[in-house]
């Protein structure tokens, strides 16, 4: 791709396996052939089934030792996990690269996780929006992170280098790179990304709860279809993103619930100025998405 | 395809060729070629347009007259101008065949258009569960109907033949047909379509309130656009079946606002169970939606 700023890293670990850390591997293996990848998983199966494929070149049981001489690590796995492991990595003194996460909120993590480590490595919070409801190391692909956006978090007392570092690591994957503050990620990723989860899973769990919801699935159609797809992400995985992130997302609920209910009265009242205005700029909204995701310059 | 049951119709009469109306007169045209297709619309540039397309044969200016000799007339105007359509026509002594319409709500209009017309006529109210975000002819296709469900209404008075021969002739466009009666097909409906059409409007619409709406549509990612991609639906039309059915509807949004305030109360005080329960319900239901519509057996 002939990119004159691009950072090639020697030494790559992942920590985690999982979709995102298997499709990471990938996209790095083809990318930068050259890439050594040190895989740490903390189940056993994990790390055989990683020494058996073919993006993975060694393994590690011990998650500082994991860092050792890395050049770049990157925490793959659940948010509940990153804190507890990037500080225990921070302080290891044999680690001098940039150490980054995947973690879908940022405020927590990086206010926890020391910017400067004890062997003079960085920590850049990371957030590559890829994924969906898939998850695990069978539903890894190459191409997760092409054409997606990524954000990355500065801190107050980092490097400006090692950032650009990162950046530059996640846009030769083929992302969009956007900065943006830890603590302003959160809200904003609340609205965009928690807050539609959760509106889903309701709305499809409110469904479950009706006697016959066989019948319901019978007669419904892709509309409903992609309306719910987000709710079949791993519950357990978003448990912990939105327990991390609660007091956010609390703040983007209260405005939608606030239509729901006003929508609720001008059903019973048979008034129609709420329902055509939410109806309005709902289409609004749609068609600005729609414009700036297929065209997002 | 050779189905033994299959009933040719020799003059369809069509009202309003907007989607739904459009894609119809392809699809019949391309299955029984010979079926003369007669149009008729309420402006005369749709008129215009209808007799320049290769699938209008002849075009019709009075919606009464345009029913002259069909046996088979299909209704495909928004909700709000059916009954008055339908009941003109079944008024006609001229018109003998079967009346259907394509209205996504079924109660009131299978209530007030006479079941048995005066000059011999059936009617049976049909739902075509095909469309979605787009209207108007330009977005018509012949393969719309293809593996959607359409639901018909057989009323108490009717006539057993022109069920099935109605039923037939929408199972011949490929579509899987489910008899339910008019009002119980409101009520679920209004939980498999219409409720979580306006789900997604007002979390659409709740994102277009905030300042900085540019900037979330360019965080966001596919889930969101999924999630919302039914809010890109005709507001006008919408907002005509959302008022025609909204007693349904809103009993239907009562559990859903539930949820949602037990959720808000969760992530208030930090409380996992009801986050838990409406994650795994939610996933459950979820997965469930997919196996039945990529089996629908």
């Amino acid at each position: 791709m002939g990119n004159p700023f691009e950072v090639v890293f020697d030494h790559l670990t992942i920590y985690g396996p999982g979709l995102l850390g298997a499709s990471l591997a990938m996209a790095v293996r083809r990318r930068w052939p050259g890439t050594r990848l040190r895989f740490w998983a903390r189940r056993e199966e994990a790390l055989e089934q990683c020494r058996r494929s073919p993006w993975c070149d060694e393994i590690a049981t011990d998650p500082v030792e994991a860092a050792c001489g890395a050049d770049l690590a990157i925490l793959c796995v659940p948010v509940a996990q990153i804190v507890e492991l990037g500080q225990r990595i921070q302080d290891f003194p044999g680690f001098a690269g940039i150490l980054s996460d995947v973690g879908s909120t940022k405020g927590t993590i990086c206010a926890n996780i020391p910017a400067r480590g004890a062997g003079g490595s960085f920590f850049i919070g990371s957030h590559p929006m890829a994924g969906g409801e898939q998850s695990g190391m069978t539903a890894a692909r190459e191409d997760l992170f092409q054409n997606r956006t990524c954000v990355i978090c500065p801190q107050p007392n980092g490097d400006g280098k090692a950032l650009q570092s990162l950046g530059n690591f996640w846009g030769c994957l083929g992302m969009r790179v956007v900065e943006l503050d830890a603590m302003v990620h959160d809200h904003e990723i609340a609205k965009v990304s928690h807050l539609p989860h959760l509106v889903a899973s309701a709305l499809a769990a409110t469904l479950w709860q009706q006697p016959h919801r066989e019948t319901l699935c019978r007669l419904s159609g892709p509309g409903l279809r992609d309306a719910i797809r987000i709710a079949g992400g791993a519950p357990d995985l978003w448990e912990g993103i939105v327990m991390e992130n609660r007091a956010a997302i609390g703040e983007a609920l209260q405005p939608m619930l606030q239509q729901l209910q006003e929508l609720a009265g001008a059903l019973e009242s048979g008034a129609t100025d709420k329902l055509q205005t939410i109806l309005e700029e709902g289409f609004k909204f749609q068609r600005l998405l729609s414009d700036i995701q297929s065209n997002p310059g």
